[in-house]
């Protein structure tokens, strides 16, 4: 995987990403990362590359060419025979989710497009962008950030990444459930016990108690996510018996 | 606003802050960000904060006892007569939003909990943690980002940081909608000419196509958010003639 970040805050990403999984992917040979600065594209003799928006209103667009160079010097270093995968990170976008980032994490190149200001000129966005991605709905100064976010989750799903026995599949989302709590040592914290069933070495009985929790977890925090899951017949006698709900 | 942000990785958050608005704000005295090191609090010889799961499984779990030993720290730092707002980034949290972006802007105090490993132990999580917080339906590595996602969101919301006329409130998800295209000069980008409404110097006709693209865009795009919104009369009628659809 190769990520190729257009931006105006190169160094802001490379900080922030060297700390987090991808420094370590880096170093095994699993990724790559390269920021280029949009600016160094602009043929504006004061470097600028943004202007009032046409039609009025507060703030500035982020003119098409500087952006649109950028993206073809990207293309060309990476010998693209094919349209590259582009990911513009806009509030307008479609909302990133778990099954999108496992998609992303098939591709060989990845680029992406971080805006600021009132967003970018809406005529280069149409000839490039081939997917506009939100990652909450919520506003954030530039699309450094949300970059930051996919790279870090997409990586996660690149076989090797993760440096221990944790498969990406185990963790949160993958069955449609929230996960159950944890414990560790010791045994009292602050007067509080572990639940016994955690000490009990009974491998069925843990497994039971841990669903039944992420179940509970989910029906009280994520109630959208609870009526999308698949439940078994165990499953659905429990949460007849404990949350008095009959599933078809 | 003082932002606190308990973490195994300061550096990458002070370094990821710096180039975003809250560098600006920072300088301008408009807001604080400390960023603590939970290891340093932690009683184990070799510097360790984690250990296994109880109960076994993957991965390795944070350890109650440093994470409560640096909240106790921040709490006689910022002479906490009240129980301060302390957020736990996680999957497991409610879904973060523009609201509840505005909402948090309004506290004197944020303390944001990052984990790391398959979580933290539940019983600290219990103690000291006010709103458990997900940025979206996605696994990342670490709490970091999320915090960080946050921190630029909510201080979009504290005055004076925007610097220059944008409101808050005129960005997206202020009416429901999303925004609509931008364009900016020059008026011809690689053949394709900037819309003529834009030109035109016609306030009232200029709302109005951008308020009908935004329509258009939410409906396509977003038809979970499409569906919420509040229409008005003139709304209605454009809805019922483009899009053919009958609104209540």
């Amino acid at each position: 995987m190769n990520y190729h970040v257009m931006t105006l805050f190169p160094d802001m990403i490379r900080q922030g990403m060297n700390t987090s999984i991808i420094g370590r992917a880096m170093e095994k040979g699993l990724l790559s990362l390269d920021c280029i600065d949009i600016r160094a594209f602009t043929k504006e003799k004061h470097g600028h590359v943004d202007d009032a928006p046409y039609g009025g209103g507060a703030g500035m667009v982020m003119q098409a060419q500087p952006v649109y160079d950028c993206y073809l010097h990207i293309c060309s270093e990476i010998h693209a025979e094919t349209k590259p995968r582009v990911i513009y990170l806009t509030p307008q976008g479609k909302t990133f989710d778990q099954k999108m980032s496992v998609e992303f994490a098939k591709e060989e190149h990845l680029i992406f497009l971080c805006g600021h200001y009132e967003g970018i000129d809406e005529r280069v966005l149409n000839k490039i962008v081939t997917d506009e991605i939100s990652i909450g709905d919520y506003v954030l100064t530039g699309g450094e950030l949300a970059a930051m976010v996919l790279m870090d989750s997409i990586s996660r799903n690149i076989p090797g990444v993760l440096h221990n026995d944790i498969s990406a599949e185990t963790e949160s989302f993958s069955d449609g459930l929230l996960e159950y709590p944890q414990y560790t040592r010791p045994e009292v914290f602050e007067g509080e016990r572990v639940p016994e069933v955690l000490l009990s070495g009974h491998h069925a009985n843990i497994a039971k108690w841990r669903r039944e929790q992420s179940i509970l977890r989910t029906y009280e925090r994520r109630p959208d996510l609870f009526h999308q899951v698949e439940f078994d017949k165990k499953d659905r006698k429990f949460i007849k018996e404990q949350l008095g709900l009959l599933l078809p």
